[in-house]
């Protein structure tokens, strides 16, 4: 079985509110359907969940009554773009079905607490690819809190050991500098903890929202669990696709310890 | 509390492919936040779920495996409709929040087994109107099936005891005859277990889908856990408000045991 994100910003523009990218995503669907593999996929939120859920503060959970139309709106803008990916997934020939975090997972202080895995387990076993993404959930401790697709993402790798878990982003992945800033910038193929701690803490890379270190300290949990962990350039043609295939393909693996 | 059934007769054209009725659910939402109760909202699926539903014989359960692109392109029509409904209910300054079946409940033989009633109570508490709807969801025996509104309905108000449990239909109630058919058909106002005993077995009353007793006997059940079972005509303004503010209106009662 394989784990695959598709990022925020590889689907969406993630600066322009609510602006899906259909035909990258048709593309993408075009390569899993190719590959012929068990999937789940988790997808970012992107445009249509970031925007909102930062002017209502949704991130550090209930502070006061006027929030809840800013959990309500989220939750419906992200739904919008989760029905976009279902109807191309099923346009595409991969029978899904999308499990919303909002009803399937609850956090405690932000962190993710539970996720009704069996509903996922059960519909693999129908054949039908499960879809979930970053959304605004449950929180035990502070009502609600945003629940990210890497987080998710963590959670499905720990519970279902897949052979890969790919993580698809709009760079070619980790580089020693900022790509965009620095030409000197190289891609790292092989990041261990050496690599991460050698890393300087002020560059980008990877992803252009949040930290890089932080999804590179999840992946290296997942890599821990066996299988591989890899971060690749979902915006170019055949990398998800040669990834689901098992082939070496231009991207960041992640590795446990020091190599 | 209330617990309030828009049924796909309502909201759509059940004969015409995913005809949604937008004026008519603005209003019926107008209705429900003029009278500013705690609400818990199940709708029909109607057009979105019905129609290809039957095509590929969903509500016998598993088959063969052509019906898993059929069960998948259910799922994504009624969440379309459920997205519609959603957008709606937020507009019309009601915070809700949508857990699908799909996600959130499962079947055994075609019968409700589990529901994640958890859920619908910690979104109230979070001051937000719980959705939910005709879905087709995961079988524990057949695999898949397809679990109605009016389970939704019966498995709710048992666990939360509301006040009232209004079905809006698209007639005025229950009928002694059909109404369309026999000028002499007279609604009767409370329908008792004498009353549904007597009903010629032949007419249709109440809802144009399915039977009316199933229906009737759904509510007679809910009757007996207290609180009044109503089924009243959402085609009409005012009914569904003056229902949720506690007032007499045309429409009939189920009543639990005899009068």
């Amino acid at each position: 079985m394989m784990l695959v994100k598709l990022g925020g910003s590889v689907i969406t523009d993630k600066v322009r509110y609510r602006t899906f990218r259909e035909e990258v995503l048709s593309r993408l669907v075009d390569e899993i359907t190719s590959a012929q593999k068990e999937i789940i996929l988790v997808h970012g939120a992107g445009s249509f969940g970031h925007i909102i859920a930062a002017q209502h503060q949704l991130q550090h959970g209930f502070s006061d009554i006027s929030q809840i139309a800013g959990v309500a709106k989220v939750m419906e803008d992200v739904r919008e773009l989760d029905l976009k990916v279902l109807k191309v997934l099923n346009l595409g020939g991969l029978p899904s079905v999308s499990l919303p975090p909002s009803a399937v997972a609850s956090l405690r202080c932000g962190e993710l607490d539970d996720l009704n895995v069996e509903m996922f387990r059960r519909y693999l076993e129908l054949g039908m690819c499960p879809v979930t993404f970053g959304d605004v959930v449950l929180d035990r401790e502070r009502r609600f809190g945003i629940c990210s697709g890497d987080q998710l993402m963590e959670r499905l790798a720990r519970e279902f050991r897949p052979e890969r878990v790919i993580f698809c982003s709009d760079v070619d992945g980790v580089f020693t500098a900022d790509p965009a800033r620095d030409p000197d910038a190289e891609l790292i193929e092989t990041v261990s903890r050496e690599t991460l701690d050698a890393l300087p803490r002020t560059k980008r890379c990877a992803d252009v929202t949040g930290s890089i270190f932080g999804k590179l300290e999840t992946m290296m949990r997942i890599a821990s669990w066996g299988g591989d962990a890899i971060v690749l350039n979902g915006g170019i043609p055949g990398r998800l696709e040669a990834a689901l295939r098992g082939e070496t393909v231009v991207g960041s693996k992640v590795v446990s310890g020091t190599v």
